[in-house]
């Protein structure tokens, strides 16, 4: 196995999170799409499936059914693009078998078991992984993820909250108490699967909120939250359902330790992601919008000192698809193979 | 005058919040439309400004330019949609001619003119007034708006947001400190002025903060909510663009002082709003969406107690131009008339 | 049974047409729902399926499984919203029962058993009701509509067309050769079931052609024009799917016959509908929008004589779920009543 | 001058073709922008007027009020994306000072000045730079392109359009008589100017057709297909908008002029474009949808063979911004300076 020449397999191409690796899979310089599969749609080509793709590399490529042994023999690495539970046991197949396995789900992110267990309301079948995942946010975890053969790729929610509040908490700007995250999220964050509450005609000119104070990302938040405080975390974690297809915009409410000035915070910010170009922290007086991250890597912060509240507000914005999901795993991956981390993520948002 | 041909003027037909309002009054049993002003669109009937119109009563109705005369020889009743600043003059001049006056605009909301001048920038030139206005939230001062002839009609966001918080703090449930409310609104609340970032293709498939901790609403929210409280209210307000038309959903997050249960709340709620059929509270699990509100007066509240924070959250989602402006304003003026406060308001929704 | 107090049965609650017959019912000042039917819903009230109906007279309304002996005891009236062949043999036995049926399907459109076995690919079992059934356009039926027991209520896309080309049919100003209709419609036109292809992130930002020369309103389109022409008509129709809850929008090329200035072409459509007044024809350089319709009866036209190819372009837009299936349901259930045919059609639409 | 090193500049940077040419050039491998102007804007960092390009090449750039000295100076190239009218002096002056040149806008397009002027109510004031241009569709001028020192930007209409046309008529499939295209536009069509009618609100949830028969593209599209038809066209043109950001879909409708089969007139396609991989012809039975297309520079053709009619209706689909307006004019600059065609043109789309 050459470095530059990485063979990959996509295990579950049909939601949107495969949809999205095939799109930074296409332009990677040094890695090579060898299997996709998918249980539904086994048995015929990508442009079949996907039309779209019709001239791109993939095109031909067939969709087959993940099967452990052909994965191990034709791929240096498999992404997982599969739902919670659907992706423990094939990872760890995989694992065993010499792969790097980057997991899109949920399955290796939460480090204790019980955790998983409560939230999932599921049993995990893999804890032995958990001590060898990485949880795969580069910002944080840099060094392990080159080191790592498991990677459990961040969930969108938690990408897009953990950056905008770690530095406040590890610099203790603000209590640890009473932080409140307002998250909204496009509707390719529900996923591709044929629920009615997903129909454009229900989620189009709509708003709403759903899952409040218990959506699944709350431990995941908290878990990555409590390690940089070195303190239980426990935070108001809520969602609202935006009529976008991509990108979150998290809005988070702390309170200020002491009287920071607003330029005095966007300095420490900018110190504090001074090393990571795809985090830009906007001037203070400039809010982040989704659309200035679509399709992009980057996760754009707007920090607003609250004159009258003594509270900080911090809003996030990522693509949920790439930095959120897709393009997040690519960076993982590029970093366990010692790639320059931005191969292939060309970084350039679509506006309009 | 005879209370059932109440002759209506409209002041500023050419805004969202005129346009609703000729739509709503196109079916009122009790008035009928005299007048309908612009100064820039003068001179021409409205079926030319809106082809939509042809066929209703109002298509025929010349536009003209607004004169206190005039308005005071042929109305009854006029309703301001004009810009704040704009309002409170003609509004004194109508009422000193005998009419009854319906102010859409900010500028007989706040009972201090110091606030008014500190927030909106401009001095106020008709503080006499503001002691005769009523503040137009049936809900709150239903008596009141029945003997007034000045109404300050709500904002929007006021509106949703003080529907959610009243019975909260009337019946001290919930901490008055560190209140947060976060608020979006559907692009019609940034009226129809050309502006560049109210494009189509600056809004679509985007979504943003805006004005966080700084918007006008916010001194009109605390005012009511102080009066509520007895004691003077800070809260945290945040606001964001949703690309829709209409709608409004506020997320307000507050604490509880005591553990109610989730059902103690929403029969408190329930029986807060008891003789108010337009304020829907949901079963408890349910949460608003704004769609189910587009057109309508009612105001949806959800309910969810947060068992592992101890918060109060509740989500309140109303129809930013019809129960947050023109809907709401035409509700006041029935009131005022002695007419059913629900005439020509149709309250069915239109979903999808 | 008085005309005053009708009893409705709505079988089929659940899809997009269900819903609208919902919204229309709700404030018919003779008509009282007293059936609500669902395979999949029964046995709840309708505000569990629909909280936005929460405070409207139908809130409490019993859902239940179609039952003809049921429907025939307690309605006199039923509107059939259920897909196309599973409405006919209901449909006969409640005319058997003696009620008047309105049938929002496919499935008594068709005067020609075969033309729709043809199309429909599915077997018709009730040919004997197709001599009763009379096609519910009221500006083309208008008195035997009022005579009739079982109304074919007419597709959303054939409203749009035949509105289009009537007059210009019956008064002999186009060829009848190549005649091209391009229409374009809202998603609820697709129905609520859920399908990939329904979702919100496959529509929205999206725009598609689909069925181009071969939907199933082609023949409906046909039949009506042939039967205006007294000669057999070939359109090519062609349908796309706009990202947007309503709306049909369809241009309709001609060639005209001789040299009718644009002013004539107006004012013979004018004319041609002036005992109609949901039909708008808009003044010459004006064309319709989607959403001037929205909501409403109103079926909007733009004529446009293209001096440099002879040719007579007619656009023609309507609300797909009010004008082109409930409302039009509800307008020729009225007729067939004696009551006035706009009786709980509030004609007023929702802009913006 | 190296090849590897070309100087560009963008005149013309605030309108949305404006920003699409800083989207593609930033990741072009041979070109660094040196200039971008603004009337309006100059003097300050494009970052400032852009947040979105925080992080990007170009953010520190200033923008600067368009100079013919201070632009003959630092570029080798420039593209002019102003309005027509504004490019044409502009445009003759660089070509003067020894640069390449490609006009976006419409100045250069029309081979008669007297066609120019008839449909754009404007003089011509550089006639003999008519001569010089080359009408920049790389599928038609390839080789011309190459040789040119001024390019006339194709329209995004006319884009779509031609390459929908040009093969049935250069193989003479079909009738050159009563040709009718239907298209229908995103948002951004309609330019970045703040006309009320762009406003979110009078564009969201809504469609309608626009300046029918008489759109200015036509001449461009009568021109094109006059000369590849030896003989003079004229076209039925109409023009929808959509409420989307990109895309163009072109349905276009022919009558055959012998019996070809599906299979034969897909094939003759295929052929027509098989050195052309930006055209995907699509197999019969599945239709363009311009999501396919966002962000790319393909041109996605669905044929379908209307065997009731005898028609040939060809769907054609770009995404206006890239394929029809900004990619284009890069893709002819790397035509010029002897570049591979897509170099900085990467070909994926954003899907959803």
């Amino acid at each position: 196995m050459g470095e530059k020449n990485i063979r990959v397999g996509l295990v579950g191409v049909t939601g949107y999170s495969g949809m999205e690796m095939l799109r930074l899979l296409n332009g990677h310089p040094y890695m090579s799409l060898t299997r996709v599969t998918s249980r539904q749609q086994a048995g015929q080509p990508l442009k079949n499936l996907f039309p779209y793709v019709q001239g791109l590399k993939c095109a031909d490529l067939a969709v087959s059914t993940p099967n452990t042994d052909d994965l191990a023999e034709n791929c240096d690495l498999v992404f997982l693009a599969v739902p919670h539970g659907a992706a423990m046991n094939l990872g760890a197949r995989l694992l065993q078998a010499g792969l790097k396995v980057v997991d899109l789900s949920a399955d290796f992110r939460l480090r204790e078991a019980s955790v998983y267990e409560e939230w999932y309301n599921l049993k995990h079948e893999q804890t032995a992984c958990l001590k060898q995942a990485v949880y795969g946010l580069p910002e944080l975890y840099f060094e392990k993820i080159k080191a790592a053969s498991l990677i459990a790729n961040p969930g969108c929610y938690p990408t897009s909250v953990i950056m905008a509040l770690a530095p406040a908490l590890r610099m203790d700007l603000v209590e640890r108490e009473g932080i409140i995250v307002d998250s909204k999220s496009g509707a390719t964050g529900a996923g591709r699967s044929t629920r009615q509450a997903n129909l454009f005609c229900e989620v189009h000119d709509n708003f709403r909120a759903y899952n409040l104070g218990r959506h699944r990302h709350t431990p995941e938040i908290e878990q990555e939250l409590s390690l940089i405080s070195a303190q239980k975390m426990t935070i108001s974690f809520n969602t609202h359902l935006l009529p976008t297809n991509r990108g979150i915009l998290s809005t988070c409410y702390m309170r200020l330790k002491k009287q920071f000035s607003q330029t005095e915070i966007n300095a420490m910010y900018t110190d504090a992601y001074a090393d990571f170009p795809w985090v830009r922290v906007l001037p203070a007086g400039i809010l982040p919008e989704t659309r200035w991250v679509r399709g992009s890597m980057f996760c754009d912060l707007g920090l607003v000192k609250d004159e009258r509240t003594g509270g900080l507000t911090i809003v996030s914005a990522i693509d949920n698809l790439c930095r959120g999901a897709s393009g997040q795993a690519l960076a993982n991956a590029n970093l366990m193979f010692k790639l320059p981390i931005d191969a292939g993520l060309d970084s350039i948002s679509l506006v309009p």
